[in-house]
């Protein structure tokens, strides 16, 4: 049994996480905090009545010092303020932010707009995705969880980047996403009214997550990639579908490569590798940690789509901030998850 | 051909107001205006592109002073410091907003919170509901137009409030609405995050249209009546659905209700009184003008079950604002309205 | 660890159901049959991929009479032509369908359009409402699981029946529920183009869930009693939403009612109470098995008004189905369902 | 003033175009006949109560010959066994449907799984999108009116095909389509509990409007081109966003290409080229016959990211479908469609 606290508990992310650990038979919540919100827990998410007494309190940083591990579910450009005095408390920390995903000031700079306030960690740090990096999760005190549409997308195209690195060549991520992926902050373009029977491209070429991607598959390719990621808005509350289309070289042996990816992800316990000519949809991956992942060739033209489905509050945030935990404590990976 | 204006072209009833109003062939609007959000109106109402070049400006009195007629499409407590000033140029007005639809001042600083600036006006302002007020509208320099809830709650009631008063026993109005009801302003509560998948009760026996109801109600009536109104936001974009529960006296022959309202509403071009049996849905009214009236009776325990669907936009707010221009024009009462 | 089957497996209920026995510490689903669709558990659904290898066979009452507890998650008129063998074989049996919830042949012809094929066991069967009936739950054989709709409009409803009932006068229930209530038969009035952004009453004082509510309120207030009910379909997939309206008598102290409702519910771990003045949203409740319950009171008009929210899926069906086993076997109330 | 008939009133486009032939001037609708839902059409379609009193009887060749011109809005593969002999009889045809809109009957025989029961006119039917046939409509008795995805795709994509066909390279074409476009037949997958909350790709490489898209795209080119095409299908009604990446040849100069696209159709009443940097959304297309096209380049990469937007009922059928009328019959193109 450890000790565990949520720092932005008011938030999407921070409500599901939250749900999750009160029901995880390994750890306490002993921390609620936020930065704005504040007040009983069960008032901000009042499906927690009756579960829960906690109070979410300002944030302070000798507060979340007494927990074992804390889960960062904070916007972007707050983590990197708070992380860091954590860490030196000896307090393990779970990042659920863009603040430490990237690898150098410079793309932080660029893609998140502001100077980056720790950025000798920048690179360092352990990027979350548990199917690529396990080992270094379980020694590692910061983890970078990975963003949503990340997980999809390097989840859908790591077994080809890290094992048929010499045959991939473009790459095109179509993504659709639900509305809680951007957020409860209220802004005009997520009311209710402008979304509903409505869709849009948004963000085109200009996504945060695409260096992310980027740099997770260059890494496992071995070699710079560059991907076009392009987001759309889709009336529905929770999931990310993407629709990758990829060029493979001539050479390439397309009937090797749904069992490479069935191999690949074998024994991994939240990635499904749907049967050949199988394509995943949202509703086989809503309220769960899993990732489907459908794959179909296009032989005479060389070209592979392959479509990935989560659910973006549980593995694209969440629920993979959990199975972090569970790596980094030496549970079992899926506790908490089932 | 007659000038016209549209002022708070921004919000949703503004902008179904200035798509009606570019295709009726007896009007041109010669200004379009606002208090926050300015700008070209097809960037601020992209379907309107190449529609219109009209540019939304700050408001300012004297261009609205150039039209012979003037729709206020602004929020509560906005109206009144406006209207005043137009009308003394000669100016005719329709507001939209609920500034002009009580009878006193006390009601109004009851309901809407603030103190009435134009006070004088409340109670001899002329309720701009067509099928009730028609004679009226066409002498009138100032309409309220009326609220969306209170226009599918009169129109299902006045029948019996009318004609049948001393039979008329309690009333319950259940009403659900869309969001569009509940304006542009980003609230919390109106994210799609919040709202989809979602229902709620709110402002349980406090919304503002309850005495707007019971106004109209009691003066059809002939005297004090009350009602209890309960609203609902449903997730969907355009409509209001009201299902009213009214208890009759004993005396009351229900078999003659029927013919009754369609009798009342026979030669009305936007009130349809469906066949026995029949309940109307939202689909069969939205994008028009009409309010669909069903009747279900409940003969052993002398109740009365009615169910009134419009479209908040058209019949409950913009459509309804040209059917009373339309009206005090002498124009064709559905010019532009089919 | 007792043996539990699942008849019907391929409706929502069923899968739900299936889910949710899946994680239940103490049962071991050995048994899932249909009398339509079969196969593999994880192709009729793909959430339970990697899960489950269990598949669904054809109906034999042999296979089925196996287990300790069967659950009959079918159509209602199929139930009771299952439900007598399972029963004279010994094995226990909760029944989701309406077969069993009602008092008497005449009723059911009514109500449900066909003669009942085992009659003698209407009006002797438990009404499966633990809050209610939990005593009897608990040496039961055969157990009728409540309607959603009922399943709201009577934990709703019991305490003032209960309690108060000299009090009660006229109650009118204005319910609205999500689509997954009206099962997974493809009708085309549940088609997504027909459902999405629409609004409809259906069924008006012609529910099949009217009996049933008024048979358990009748009994709780030891006399006859009538109730008006309204249901309405609204675009969204789970969730009951019912909002009571209720005359009071004069002598009925509208100050104690709140308390008394939170004294009924006080040690019940499924039914919250809410605060004074707060109302409950779907939200709350989705993918649990609570019921929440506000109430607002009308003291001039002598009237309260209770909202009451649930999973039609959870508390509505299987979530209920199982709190109900939990009782019939001695297990705690609450396993499987936090 | 024309004499004109739908057959096939009760499908979704039928419904559609009835209503706008209703308020177009210049016709009169004197048959509307279907092959399996017939009554009066104001019960078929309860939003034009009031509007009409027209019946919808079974097809019968007679009745349909009175017609100027008759729409044909039929599924596939029987549109082809009723426009022969309206041809013969001397009334000009627009069909909505697919049947002739390939090329030979081995392209149908593939794509539709049945042998073509009209094959000479396949190949030699006008493909009737006025934008780049005008000329050819004007003159046509059969028009085959093009599918919605195809619709979307081809004037997304023509420019480049027609006048840069040398630097037109990879087209992949990730479509999104709301539900009306799937038909009015329940089947399982369009119910609304399948697709609210849902999100997924379906027919994969394999759906029938490729092969019309290729056809057109390669006349236009000048020679044999193919498109990689992934439609998926959206939790809304109305509505088809495409987002097409487009590789171009390095010799492209690709400052020129947004210039390009706003030339091609300056003069077009229906298709808006939104200015740099803008990129569409549904809403702003939904209830009209525009199509909305918005540009992003990414130079480095050599490629064009295009995003069209229409309404499937209107440009993508119905709304496209009196576009055509109108320009058979020598009226304003735009009569009818404001």
């Amino acid at each position: 049994m450890i000790k565990v606290g949520v720092v932005g508990v008011s938030g999407y992310s921070g409500g599901v996480l939250l749900s999750i650990l009160l029901r995880h038979p390994r750890v306490r919540v002993v921390h609620v905090s936020a930065f704005t919100t504040t007040g009983p827990v069960d008032e901000i998410w009042p499906v927690l009545r009756g579960r829960t007494r906690l109070v979410c309190r300002p944030y302070r940083w000798k507060d979340a010092a007494r927990c074992d591990l804390v889960f960062l579910a904070l916007p972007h450009t707050v983590s990197m303020t708070v992380a860091p005095r954590l860490l030196a408390s000896g307090v393990r920390v779970v990042d659920l932010s863009g603040d430490y995903r990237l690898e150098n000031r410079a793309a932080y700079r660029r893609w998140y707009g502001v100077t980056h306030k720790d950025p000798r960690r920048l690179g360092r740090t352990i990027y979350g995705l548990p199917e690529w990096h396990r080992g270094r999760i379980l020694k590692a005190d910061l983890v970078a969880n990975p963003g949503c549409y990340a997980t999809a997308a390097i989840l859908a195209l790591a077994p080809l980047a890290a094992l048929r690195a010499e045959g991939l060549r473009d790459v095109i991520i179509d993504a659709k996403s639900g509305v809680t992926g951007a957020g409860k902050k209220p802004l005009p373009g997520l009311m209710a009214a402008e979304v509903n029977e409505n869709l849009r491209a948004y963000k085109v070429l200009r996504h945060q997550h695409t260096p992310e991607i980027e740099d997770q598959i260059s890494r496992l390719a071995g070699g710079r990639r560059k991907i076009v990621f392009v987001p759309h808005l889709v009336p529905l509350n929770c999931g990310i579908l993407e629709t990758i289309y990829i060029s493979l070289a001539a050479s390439e042996d397309m009937r090797g490569i749904l069992p490479l990816y069935r191999k690949c992800y074998k024994t991994e316990p939240f990635v499904r590798v749907l049967p050949d000519g199988e394509i995943p949809s949202l509703r086989s991956v809503q309220g769960t940690n899993y990732c489907d992942i459908g794959l179909v060739a296009d032989r005479p033209a060389r070209r592979l789509i392959v479509v990935s489905a989560l659910d973006n509050l549980y593995k694209g945030a969440a629920g993979q901030a959990v199975q972090n935990m569970n790596i980094m404590c030496g549970f079992p990976e899926d506790e908490g998850l089932r």
